[in-house]
C-alpha cells in the first residue's frame, strides 16, 4: 500500500479479510502498519496513537477488536449490522458514532453507514454497504503531519468532515435534477413519467434527509457536551462540521419546499390545461353542430318547404351556415377559448 | 411446561387461570416453579428474583398479586382492564409500565397490551388481547444465566427488546405493501380498491405509531431518569432499546410520508388520465364531425344543388372527406392527443 | 333529596334557586344540609369539609359565597360568565379550575362549563350550560366515605375524573360515526349530504379537542406543581385523570387524522369516478357515431352513388354498422372503458 | 372636557396638537389638567401619578416628553413611526409597550398602534392609526377612584383589558360571516365571490393573529417576569388579561381551522357537482343518439330498404325509438345519474 | 475618497485590490486611511479603533488580516468562500459573524454575504457576491462622531441594521406582486404565465426566509448572551436589530400563507371555470340535440309518413323545434347554466 511512509515499511502490514488499514501514529507520522491483535500494545505506548479502518468486519475480527479496547458488548453488537439510525453513545471512556454516508451510483443514491469506535489513542472506523473508502482522508492527514498529531479526535473531526462533505455532489445532482423539474413543471402538464421523476425525487430527499437530520444531533454533543475524547481546542472544528451538516440540511428542506411548490403548480397547470381543451372542444363542437342541425333541417322530407323550390336556395343556406361558423369562430377567438 | 429446568421438577406449578408462568430465579436459574400466593414469600429470600406472567387475568388474581407485592390500587386497575396508553409510572418502589404490542394475523395488524410491575425482586407481566406468549423470552433468558442473574431490570429489558422486536415483521409488511403500491401509483390511475389499499395502509401506519411513540418516552425515562429499580450498569441496554424504537418510528414516519407523496402523487396522475381521455375523445370527434356535417349537407332536400347532379361527386366528396379525417387524426396524433 | 343520610334529617337543606347540593361532611359522612350563609362557619369546624354544587348561579349568591370563602374577586367575575378557557389559577391559598364538560343532545354534541373552586376544607362547583349533574358523584362519594373522608382534594379528583369520563360516549358516538364514513368515502364517491357529515364531524371534533386540549395542562400541573391545595399523596390521582384525558386527547387527534385521510380518498374516489364517466360517455359516443357517419353518407342525394342501387347493400352495411359497434364496444370492454 | 372633576377646574388644560388628556391623579381622583412641560414636577410630587393620552403626536411633542421622563432614545424612535410588532420591552427603570389594536369600520378591519410607556409615577399611551380613544377607559377609571388608586400598574392594566376586549366585536363580525359561509360552501359549490369572500375572510383572520400572537407574550411576561414597575398584587390582573388574549387566540386558530375544511369540503362539493353535471349530459346525450342514428339509419337512400315499403313502419320505429329513450331515461334515473 | 475627513488628509489610504475602505478612529473621528499591514499597530494605541471594509478579498489579504487581528483558521477559512448560513461565532475574543443580504437587481433578488469579525479595537466587514457597499454606514457614522465613539460594537450594531434596512424594499416589491396577483387570482382561473410567477414569488420568499431566518439567532444571541465584545449598554440597540429582523421574519411568513391561499382559492376558481363550462357546453348540446333529432326522423324515406303529406307541417314542426329550443334556453338561463 503506497500511502504508507517509507521508514514503516519494514514493519509488516496486516491485511486480513475486512481490514482496509492499521497504522500506528506518532506525532502525526505513520510508524506502524500493525495486526489488529497488536493494537492494544501500540495503543498504550505514549503518543501514539492507532487508527484502524475495516470494512464490513466478520464478528471474529470484532471481537478481536474488542478484546484489543474493551469496547462495550453493545456497541460490537452495532457495530455488526448495518441499519443504525446516526447517533452517538459513550460507554465508559469510549465513544461510538454511527452516520450514514450517501453516494451517487450512476443515477442513484446509494446509503452506507460508518461506525466509529473513539477512545483514549484509538479509533476504529467500520465501513458497511455502499460507502467510499476513507483513504483520502488518511492520505490527507499524512500529509498534514502537524494537524494529525493532534491525535484521535482530530481524525474523528477528518472523517465526519469527509462524509459531511460528501453528501454535497448528492445533494447537487438532485439540485440540478429539481431545476430541470421546475422547467418542465411551469412548461406544460406533467407527463407520467414526469411525475413519476417528481415523486422520486421527493422519496430521495426524503431518505437523504432521515440520513442528515440526526447527524446534526452527533455534531452538536461533540462540540457542546463534555465528552472525555474530545479536547476543548478542538471544539470550533466539529462547531464547524455542525455548522456544514446544517447548511446541508437546510438546503435538503428547501428542495423539499421547492418540489412541493412544483407538485402544487402542476396540478395548477393540469386544472388548466383540462380547462383548455373543455374550452376548444365546445367552441368546436359548437361550430359544428351549427350546419349540421341546419342541414338535417334542409334534409326532410315535407312535401311542402317553400325554401326546397327556390333556385338559390343552396348558395343562400350555404353561404349562411358558413358565415354562422365564421362569426362563431371570431367569437371564440376573441374571448380566448380557440 | 418444558421450560423448566430439571433441578425444579420437584417445586409443583402452580398454572391456576390466567397464570402463565411463575418462577422464583436465583442466580440466573429456576430454582422453583410458584404459585402466586407464595410469590412474596419467594421473593424476600436473599437474591430471589420472582418473574410471573400472566393473560388477561381475573380481579382476584390481580388482587391476591397486589396482596403479595403490595401493588398501588391504581395500577391494578389500570391492569384489569385494556387501552391504556402506553406509559411508565412510579408508585413508591415499584414501577408500572405499559406497552402497545403489535403483530400480524394474515393481513391484518391486531394489537395488544402489555403491562409490567417492576419492584424489587420481582417482575410480573400482564398479556391483553392479540399478543405472543413472552415465552421465547423467558426461554432465550433461561439459556442465558449470567445475563438473567443481573435481576428483575434485566428481564425488563429482555421483555421490552421482544416487544420492539416485534414489530419489525408488522413494519416490513407493510413496508412491502407501500412499495407495491408505488409502482402501481405511478403505472396507472388509482383504481376504487387500491384507494382503498392506500387508505388502509395509511390507517394502519397511523395505528402503529400511535403504539410506537409514546414508548419512546417511556424508554427514553428508563434509560435516563434516576429510577430506583433500574441499575446504572443496566442504563447502555435501555438505551438501545430506545435507539431501537427510534429506528421504528422514523421508519414509520418515512413511510407515512411516502403514502402521502403517493397520495399526491396519483392526483396528478388521474389528472393527466382525465386530460389524455378529454384529448382522445375531443379528437375523435373532431374526425367524425367532418364527414357527418358534410354527408348532413349533401343530404340536403334543395331542388338545385349542382353538385349532387355531377357524375363524380360522389367519389370526390368521398374522397375529400376521408382526406379531411386523415389529415386531422395525423395533426392531433402529431401534437399527442391521439 | 334522597341522598341525605338519614342522622341530618334535622339539618335544614337551604336549596335556594342555583344551590343544587351544599353539606358539610365529617370523616366522608354528611353531618349537615347547610345554607351558603352558614358555609365559612361550618368549613371552620375543624375536620369538616364543605361541598356545595350550584349551577347558573345569579350574582348575589356568588357574592355571599365569595364573603364566605375569600375568594379573588377576579375568580368571582370569571364564575359570572362562561365562555372561559379551560385553565386552572391560584389566589393565594384558593384554586380556581375551569374545564369544559361535553355530551350528548340528542345527534348533537353540547358543551357547558364547570367552574371549581376549592380551598382548605371547601370545594365548590358551579355548572353553566349543558352539563350533567354532579349528584352522581357525589352519591358515588357518599358511598364510599373511606375515600371521601381524604378530604376536598378527593372530591376535585372525583368531580375531574367524572368530567373527563364523560367525554367518552360523545367520544365513541363519533367514532362510530366516522367509521360508517370510512366505508361509505371508499364505496364511491361522496354526495352533498355525506360531505356535509364529513364537514360536520370535523368541526365536531374541532370543537371538542378544543375543549380537552387545555384540561392536560390543568391536570398536569394538579399532578406535578407543589399546589398546597392538593397533598402528596392525592398526586397518583390526579396523574390517572391526566393519562385519561391524554388517552382522550390521542383518540381525538387519531379521529382527526382519520377524516384527514377520508378527505384525501374521497378526492381521489370522485376524480376517478368522473375519470370512468368521461370513459364510458366517451366509449358510446364512439359506437354510435359509426352508424351515424355511415348513414348520413348514404343520405346523400347524390345522382350516381352505385352502392346504393344494388340490392343488397342495404344489408351489407347495415352488418358492417353493426360489426364496427360490436368491434368498438369489444375494444373498450377489454381495456376497461366499459 | 366633562371627564375633569370639578376640584381641578381651576388647574388649565393643556391641549396642544396630538395631546388627547393629560392628567395628575392623587388617590385615584385627578387633581390637575397638567402640561407635558410640567409632568416630571407632578410625577415626582409623592403619591402622584401622570397619566397622558397622545394621538399621532409629532417629534417634538415625543421629545418633550423624554425630557420628563428620561424615556430611551429607541423607544421614542419606534413611538414615532407605527408598524411595530407588539412587544414589551424594559429600558431602565421604565416599560415600553406596543400592541396592536383592531376595530369594524363598516365591514373592514383596520389595525392601529398604541404605544405605551410606564414608569414610576406615569404612564404614557401613544395611538397610531385607527384606534378608538382611550376615553372610555380614563372614564371608568375614574368612576372608580378605589381601584384608580392602585397606581400606574392598573391604568396599564385597564388599557391593555380595553385593548383585548376591542377584539371581541370584530372576531364576532368574522365569526358570523364564517359561519354564513359554511351554510353556503355545503349547500352547493362556490361562486367566484364566495371564493373571494373565502379568501378574506382568511386573509382577514390571519392579520388578526398576527395583531394578537405577540400579544400572548407581552401579556404574559407582565403576568410572570419580575418587572419592577408590576406590582405583584397586580398579577392576577395581567394573568386575567393573558387569558382573555389566550381565549381570542384560539377562538382565532379554531376559525382558521374552519376555513380551511370548508376550503376542503368545498374541493369536494364543486367535484360532486362536476360528476353531476356530467352524469346529466352523458344520459341525455345517450338518449337523444338512439333516435338520431336510428333516424339516420331510415333516411339512407339505398333503393332496396324492405322496412321502408311496409305501411305501418313508421310508426313501428317511431314507437320502438320512444321505447328505447324511455327505458334509456328509466335506468339513468334510477341509477342516479339523472 | 472624499469620505475622509480633512486632518486625516495627510495619512496615505491604501487601497489595495479588495480593500473597499481602511481607517483608525478616534473618539469618533478618523484620524487615519491606514493599510492592512498596520492595522495591528492602530488597533494597540489607546482608545483606537480600526475599521476596515473589504470586498470578495483573495486569499493573501486574508492572511495578512489574520496575522494583524489574530483570526482563527476557521473563520479565515469560512470567510474566503461564501455560502455560509448566518451564524455567529466566538473564537476566544473576537466574534465571526455571517449575514445574508438582499437586493433587487431589476426584477430578481440577487444574494450576497457579509462576514464581520469584530474583537477589541477592530472591526472588518468583508462583502461576497451582490451586496450593496457599506459606504453609506460609514458616511452616517462619520457624521455622527458622538455615535461612533462607542466604539466597535456600535460599528456592528449599524452594518446589521443597515443589511437588515435593505431587505425592506425587497419585501415591498415581493408585497406588491403579490397583491396585485391575489386581485389576478380572484378574478380568472390562472393563466400559465401567471402560474409561474406564482410559483417564482413563493420561491423568491423561501430564499428569503431561508436568509433572514437564521439572523433572528444571531442578533438574539448578540442581545442576550454575555459575549465579552458588546458592552451591556450596547444591548438595547441590538434589541432593536433583533425587533426589525423578527418584524421582517413575520412579514415573510405572511406572505407565505397568502401565497398558498392564493393557490387553494385559484384550484376552486379553476374548479369553478371548468364547471361552468361543462354546463354551458352541456346547454348547448340540449338545445341543438332537439332540432337535429326531430330533422332527422322527418328526414327518414319511409313511404307512409302521414306529417309528410300535410301542406302546413313543415312551418309547424320548425315552430315546435324553435319553440322547444326557446323553452331549453329560458331553462337553462334560469338555473344559471347559461
Amino acid at each position: 500500500m503506497d500511502l504508507v511512509s517509507p521508514n514503516v515499511a519494514t514493519a509488516g502490514p496486516v491485511h486480513s479479510d475486512g481490514v482496509i488499514a492499521a497504522g500506528a501514529y506518532v506525532e502525526g507520522r505513520r510508524v506502524a502498519n500493525i495486526a489488529i491483535d497488536e493494537a492494544a500494545g501500540w495503543r498504550n505506548k505514549p503518543d501514539h496513537v492507532v487508527w484502524i479502518g475495516l470494512h464490513e468486519p466478520d464478528m471474529t475480527l470484532l471481537k478481536s477488536l474488542q478484546r484489543q479496547f474493551q469496547l462495550h458488548d453493545l456497541a460490537i453488537e452495532d457495530a455488526d449490522h448495518a441499519h443504525q439510525r446516526p447517533k452517538i453513545e459513550q460507554y465508559g471512556d469510549a465513544l461510538f458514532i454511527v452516520a450514514r454516508t450517501a453516494q451517487l451510483e450512476g443515477e442513484n443514491i446509494s446509503f452506507g453507514e460508518t461506525h466509529l469506535f473513539v477512545g483514549e489513542g484509538y479509533i476504529v472506523s467500520v465501513r458497511h454497504g455502499a460507502s467510499t473508502s476513507y483513504a483520502p482522508v488518511r492520505e490527507r492527514c499524512e500529509s498534514c503531519p502537524r494537524a494529525l498529531a493532534r491525535g484521535e479526535d482530530y481524525i474523528l473531526y477528518a472523517i465526519l468532515d469527509f462524509i459531511v462533505d460528501n453528501y454535497s455532489p448528492v445533494l447537487e445532482t438532485i439540485q440540478d435534477e429539481v431545476e430541470r423539474m421546475e422547467a418542465e413543471v411551469l412548461a406544460s402538464a406533467m407527463t407520467r413519467a414526469q411525475i413519476e421523476r417528481l415523486y422520486l425525487l421527493r422519496r430521495d430527499l426524503l431518505r437523504l434527509r432521515n440520513a442528515v437530520g440526526p447527524l446534526v444531533e452527533v455534531c452538536r454533543r461533540l462540540e457542546r457536551d463534555d465528552l472525555p475524547m474530545v479536547r476543548v481546542t478542538m471544539r470550533p472544528l466539529f462547531r464547524d462540521v455542525t455548522d456544514h451538516v446544517r447548511t446541508i440540511q437546510e438546503r435538503i428542506d428547501s428542495l423539499r419546499e421547492v418540489l412541493a411548490f412544483a407538485f402544487e403548480a402542476s396540478l395548477l397547470v393540469g386544472q388548466a390545461q383540462e380547462t383548455a381543451i373543455s374550452k376548444k372542444l365546445a367552441s368546436w363542437l359548437a361550430i359544428v353542430a351549427v350546419p349540421t342541425a341546419v342541414a338535417g333541417i334542409y334534409g326532410m322530407n315535407f312535401k311542402y318547404i317553400p325554401e326546397l323550390q327556390w333556385e338559390y336556395s343552396y348558395f343562400v343556406v350555404m353561404g349562411l351556415m358558413l358565415a354562422a361558423c365564421v362569426a362563431l369562430f371570431w367569437r371564440f377567438r376573441r374571448s380566448g377559448w380557440l
